[in-house]
């Protein structure tokens, strides 16, 4: 049977995706999808990564995207292999990062009548998609290719769209399912011609108009107090405009760990990076009475630094966004939309025009603001100064043997390479770099799944970040590592270079330090969840290195031997949840005492 | 800060889920679903499943679902969590099998604001459950409480009602989050008496009415050439009834292997098990023109039967269903709403009646009839005796130390013990047991994934059948096992005993079977992914014996060896998967062979 209908509507849609700027495509084997699998195989431009579980597949295809920025493509059967995308969707749609979502499904007459691997999948993604649509069965005409055409530009340009986010396309299919690789109009027809889209996407990130700027820019050097907040953000040209930004205004800059601010060349003098720690205070977090706060990017990781912005209401919030409404404080006074890069910039280049013509009308108040917002700065800078302090020797302590968790971060920052990406797991190690990772010349990028923040997917999100980025460092506890141990399988597959450090508190250590960890009954079994899994073994299925260490000297010798070897690492090191709870309590009056005594 | 308000209502709530007949929960461990997870522990007669990942933890409760036919909870925290719930919910859906699905979530000033471990919960399973509820904000008053309890009897009920299915509850939870274990009403608010559930639930599975009843046993008996189809079916009372059914009527009975007809000790003259194989042949398609099919549970898996429905728009189809559409022949003539069990019972004993009365009108076009029928049924008795030699031929078969798939399953049923269950996976290892189980005395359950007849959740679903069934085994091939390695915790955690057979032919053989297997570029990167891991290591790691078999001989030892020591037990087949399809496509030449010398 002739299959020309679909060879050439799906391989315009494919050649269309790739005409568009996708450049990667993370495929799960299946029957149903053989057309798109087969054609994607056949693109002469598009990389194909083959994943047998769907559920790593889409984390993988998250990494991927979340590294290069642009928009990647996943491909699976019928059935509940696309119910498996649903946790790296919801995770892309809060964090932001492009997918587009092929799902080949059963035709019209065969949904809903008990047929096999047919599960209702339109709209099945309800609210975690920014556009579904069910295409329609593959047709040769013109109008329908340029249908292809048209949808498969607009699914990259609509993911790629600020907020960026996931695209979800469902492809009803009709045997027979192999396209003709030999038709002489494969991935050409109704192509405008070489070189060119079908619909080029023009668009510039915006900013705001001259005089909203121009308000803006008085009320930030007026307000007195005024502080910059940068949460997680992928951003690399913010980084050089924020810290001018806050250097014409004098304000410190609390940065998050994800912000991609502590790592790097830009200046840093603004920067204030122990925040989760001292905000913890509470004679600093009343000393430190704000009145403005301008914040980039999402909300920060550090629930002390919620909990200050939560307690001043008198404070004004101005948070700069493209979309969304990521402002879990209740407190937002304005909303500004715009390009975070684009509107520091603007902020700058303004703030230079003001101070070269001296436009501030009233000169007594605004020298009064210059001068109450030099001292408060100087005082968080202090305060920084002092808490780095405190930590790194929290840090360098030895404990009669036992590994204390936040020590790995110090280390991994020694270690790592200039250029090198560190994937960063959620519970305890993400809260462990918040607090030990100081800003530093060394450009590392620091990444995360913060848009939902679960412990699902990070071994294959780390994965796909590694696929594009050479020297990627996973730090995870156990029961993430657990959770997507069929992540490693793309190491093997594709052979990927990573190191992967476990810290093994044998369960969930972030509950020893919330209210049910006094259950006499309970904690253990519900909470603390032991599994007392030896991860060698899974090394050893996937082919990778393991080394379990007891010292730091032994972490440092076996990093470094990971990272000359290549290849899939494992590096765990064993820690103990109450001795773990026991350290991180300690800096509290360790810093309250440092900082009562200045 | 008191708590009374979540105490109170929330442990009505679990006392009300127990009290209705609810079991079993299977929790994964979270802060925000803390308060149901610490109650559903404290409850002294809910019984507690620890799982880490959800996504293995959903499909565990719906093996537990499955083999004790009742209700199963699942418990887990906000987030991405329960998006790893969808797979199993969406198998469970077309399965029909009830699960009552506890989510966690924020309160709604911490909803679409960026607050972490929120995505959107509202109906997030979409039309793969059949009741969602939105609960409110836990609260002490009167109202709410029995709110808590109608609820929980409502979910439960609705759950269980037929066609069983999944309820999604979705619970907004604030802190503090600890319930309060001491307060003297805990489990005991607003309950109506001791032993006396909220809200009682009274019904019986339908029939029709005796008018009907009369008519549809007039048109059986007067078809000629009729055949009753059961496809996969639970219901243990079936098997009985409808050969007792089969036997008044002269039908033959084309039972699925899931149908739960092909073992046990009910009359099984009638019983056909080798159509899959013999309906492939044109000759005997072409032969066997049917005039009416009675079919009851779900669509059979063999193609082949599928194939000969759809070739006889002629033939009458009646589908007996208690709900849905099952029906991807689009040829359904006749649907009765009933219960299978109930209907079979019916017509068996309106049969007597008119048997026994004489009370069919027109003796002489019965007379008719019935000898058609007659002849018909020793038809295709005749087929079914010759086609199960062949197939015993082609089992028994040694191949130059090369191991047939097929041939597991005449080991399996000769080995398993009276009262097992085997579950089977999708893909190769259901088509084999439909070719090569043949009915027999020994009462062994036949159990599957066949709602969406994903690769996914296998093990899981195996493990919680293995909870409440001795001697389990799962058949599965290579990559449904990696699929869900991580269900093997459980046996772990649980100590459970299962014993796991993997056909492992290093890749998906289905795909050899199909026409993607010419393709010469893309077909081993695309569709036999080979992903070759050694699942020695897997058994290690999660404390499990493990054996590779080279011989039939070493597998039955093996097999011996795995059921006296009990707990997790691995036998891996190594096979080939070309010489799989050479030896499956030599079945039908010899049953050609052996059916036209008749």
């Amino acid at each position: 049977m002739s299959n020309e209908g679909a060879t050439l509507y799906l391989s315009a849609f494919v050649d269309e995706l790739v005409r568009s700027g996708l450049k990667h495509i993370v495929i799960s084997p299946g029957s149903r999808s053989t057309p798109i699998a087969v054609l994607a195989a056949e693109h002469a431009e598009l990389k194909v990564w083959l994943h047998i579980d769907e559920r790593s597949a889409a984390f993988f295809a998250l990494g991927l995207a979340k590294r290069s920025g642009q928009p990647v493509a996943l491909l699976c059967t019928s059935g509940t292999a696309a119910a498996n995308y649903y946790p790296a969707i919801a995770e892309a749609n809060l964090s932001r990062v492009p997918l587009v979502v092929l799902t080949a499904d059963r035709p019209h007459e065969l949904r809903d009548v008990g047929a096999p691997q047919t599960i209702d999948q339109l709209g099945m993604y309800g609210s975690h998609v920014k556009w579904f649509v069910e295409m329609p069965l593959p047709e040769a005409n013109v109008s329908m290719i340029r249908h292809a055409r048209m949808v498969a530009a607009r699914a990259v340009m609509t993911a790629g769209a600020a907020p960026t986010g996931v695209v979800h396309l469902n492809f009803p299919l009709r045997e027979p399912l192999l396209p003709e690789l030999g038709h002489p109009q494969l991935f050409s027809a109704e192509r405008r011609a070489d070189n060119v889209a079908y619909t080029a996407d023009i668009h510039a990130p915006v900013g705001i108009a001259k005089d909203q700027l121009l308000d803006l820019s008085t009320e930030l050097l007026q307000a007195g107090r005024g502080l910059i907040v940068v949460g997680p953000c992928d951003d690399k040209d913010l980084a050089n405009r924020i810290a001018a930004l806050a250097e014409l205004l004098n304000y410190p800059i609390l940065a998050d760990p994800l912000s991609q601010l502590r790592s790097g060349v830009h200046p840093k003098a603004h920067i204030i990076d122990s925040y989760d720690s001292f905000l913890r205070i509470e004679g600093i977090v009343k000393e430190l009475q704000p009145k403005l706060f301008l914040r980039f990017g999402a909300m920060p990781v550090s629930k002390p630094l919620l909990l200050y912005m939560n307690k001043y209401i008198e404070a004004k919030h101005i948070v700069v966004d493209e979309g969304g409404w990521r402002d879990p404080t209740l407190l937002m006074a304005t909303r500004i939309t715009a390009n975070a890069a684009v509107l520091s910039q603007q902020l700058v280049e303004v703030l230079r025009e003001q101070e070269a013509r001296k436009l501030i009308s009233n000169l007594d108040q605004a020298e009064a603001a210059h001068s109450e917002q030099r001292a408060w700065l100087s005082r968080w800078q202090q305060i920084q100064h002092t808490s780095a302090g405190v930590l790194e020797e929290v840090a360098a302590h030895h404990h009669d043997g036992e590994l204390f968790e936040g020590t790995v971060v110090k280390h991994l920052q020694q270690l790592m390479d200039n250029g090198s990406a560190l994937f960063i797991g959620n519970s305890m190690p993400i809260r462990d770099v918040d607090s030990f990772w100081r800003n530093d010349e060394k450009e590392i990028a620091l990444l995360a799944n913060r848009g939902a923040n679960g412990i699902d997917g990070l071994v294959s999100t780390a994965m796909g970040v590694s696929a594009l980025q050479r020297g990627t460092v996973l730090l995870l506890g156990d029961l993430s590592f657990y959770h997507d141990l069929n992540g490693l399988l793309a190491a093997k597959l594709h052979g990927l270079d990573i190191t992967i450090v476990v810290v093994n508190n044998d369960g969930g250590g972030i509950f020893s330090f919330l209210p049910q960890s006094t259950l006499p009954n309970h904690f253990e079994a519900l909470f603390g969840t032991p599994i007392g899994l030896d991860y060698e073994h899974a090394a050893h299925l996937y082919g990778g290195q393991f080394q379990r260490i007891s010292s730091w000297e032994q972490f440092q010798e076996a990093f470094r031997q990971a990272q000359a070897s290549g290849g899939l690492n494992i590096i765990e090191i064993p820690t103990k949840r109450e001795l773990n709870v026991t350290l991180h309590r300690s800096i509290w009056p360790k810093l309250t005492k440092a900082l009562v005594s200045q």
